[in-house]
């Protein structure tokens, strides 16, 4: 468990191995749809890769280039009673002076029977290699052995762990003669028919853990700015709409530490048991929605200060 | 600046360093009183260090034990119009399985000539020989060459940043040998007569940096869980009060998410322009002021959340 949780420190996108450099194609967007409407076969990123590189990476005061280029990406996923939340940033680095945009959200959907997200974390060649496996592995082969198929949520992630090892077999020994370590690593969650929701978290060495009821939310990448309010506020009955604005609030807070996290934001809100992601948004920079979310909670942090107790010295 | 702020990741009150295992005096309770009241000289730790270890070091889901080792200590200087607020936990650890308490919370003060704060992160032998050697340059030599004479904040932070680099001068060999790094810091800051408030925060190098008008406050440790907090509600502006509980709940947030970062805490508000501290408290565990806050925090930010405007699909 030491080795995963040190490994998880060093989650970042990282520059050297064609991240941002690499051809720009999205890697995802393999969409299935057989002819029955509930039997609708969806595999692909929330949204389509986009690319423009963004500009002004430093800001004055928010802390270290070198401790922002060691954790790019934040990504959560809650577990509660009426569902599940998913969302993750859209910043990748290639060093301190190539930022870029790429959707971090793939989703894998058969209507009717299941939905399994994926969020992507560590060095974009790699995230980006394990969900193309994962990907035609699902038109290839055994239905047992992918994704659209596998019979648990403990198989999904069995077999996204398989296809991360794969992927670093493959490619390990090249990074490292460069002084770069392989890293992949996902949140895994959803549900599938006969299932309750389940939500897991794999690591680099592809051993992975299962969120539990005292434990409603797993993160990965930059995870600590982001962490009081959700330690503060989720609870496996708060409601999902209430969970939303507050994994929102968790982004706002990180993105104002840490400008190696960036917008757009994919967010999914799965309600248990429909087996379809009827909700989905994306937050690009100037939402209007996110915009008054971060300012009335802004306001309302200030408020709830004014009211709470003086110190008697 | 990027060897510093590499530098800040390190800090940690180490292990193998004689931290705990040394002699549990405390080395910097001298108090030096002049017959003027006016001029009453103090020089001590907020409160003589304590010494019993702290047990349940451990608990599920919140985080790895290799990250806590790492990052011990949360020490906050906020810098206002009105005066300044310094804040220190009081936690120290050799490896995870011996845990103790130590203020690292030191004041040399001049009643109507100055007031001067170092709150101390780093190893603690380090830490504590540097507090040594400055507490007793203020009984021998050049008044001006020690922190009770000096003519400005700078020159007091440059005499803690010419006592660390004696310190690692005599230390660093003999650290290394074993491989472990000398370090040691501080947030150093208050005010001497002819000057406004300043405050600073000096690296493991001996180098510093002062807080400026759009940088309020300076936090040493582990910074990430607390900080969001104080980015929302730390302006120039912020009165005292407010201040002193967004720094307590800062602190609350920290120790909620890392267990390494422990209670007592020491607290001290210094009004400018005042000359001596006036308002000083140490926060012990299960102190009913503190927790009243947490939880009128947390329930104010439940509330907050349930008024925010709900996403529209």
């Amino acid at each position: 468990m030491l080795t995963c949780l040190r490994r998880e420190l060093l989650v970042s996108e990282d520059s050297s191995t064609g991240a941002v450099t690499g051809p720009q194609t999205s890697s995802v967007s393999l969409v299935l749809a057989k002819a029955s409407g509930r039997d609708q076969i969806r595999i692909g990123t929330a949204h389509p890769a986009r690319q423009p590189p963004t500009s002004s990476w430093w800001h004055c005061g928010r802390g270290s280039i070198a401790q922002k280029a060691q954790r790019v990406t934040y990504c959560v996923g809650a577990i509660l009673e009426k569902g599940m939340i998913f969302a993750s940033d859209s910043r990748t680095n290639a060093g301190v002076d190539n930022f870029a945009k790429f959707c971090k959200m793939t989703v894998f959907e058969r209507r009717g029977n299941r939905v399994v997200v994926l969020l992507s974390s560590g060095n974009l060649a790699g995230t980006q290699a394990v969900i193309s496996v994962l990907t035609q592995r699902c038109t290839d082969g055994d239905a047992a052995t992918n994704l659209l198929g596998a019979r648990t949520m403990f198989d999904v992630v069995t077999l996204v762990s398989d296809a991360t090892r794969d992927i670093e077999k493959r490619d390990a020994g090249y990074l490292e003669e460069n002084n770069i370590r392989f890293n992949a690593s996902f949140i895994v969650g959803g549900q599938i028919v006969g299932e309750p929701i389940r939500l897991f978290r794999t690591y680099a060495e592809g051993n992975f853990i299962e969120a539990g009821s005292e434990t409603p939310f797993l993160q990965t990448g930059e995870t600590k700015y982001g962490k009081p309010i959700l330690d503060r506020v989720l609870t496996q009955r708060t409601p999902l709409a209430d969970a939303t604005k507050c994994v929102l609030v968790s982004f706002d807070s990180t993105m104002r530490s840490n400008l190696s996290v960036g917008m757009p934001i994919d967010l999914i809100c799965y309600e248990r048991d429909s087996f379809e992601v009827q909700w989905r948004r994306r937050f690009d920079e100037g939402d209007t929605y996110f915009t008054a979310l971060s300012d009335e909670w802004g306001e309302g942090v200030r408020q709830v200060f004014r009211h709470l107790p003086e110190l008697r010295w």
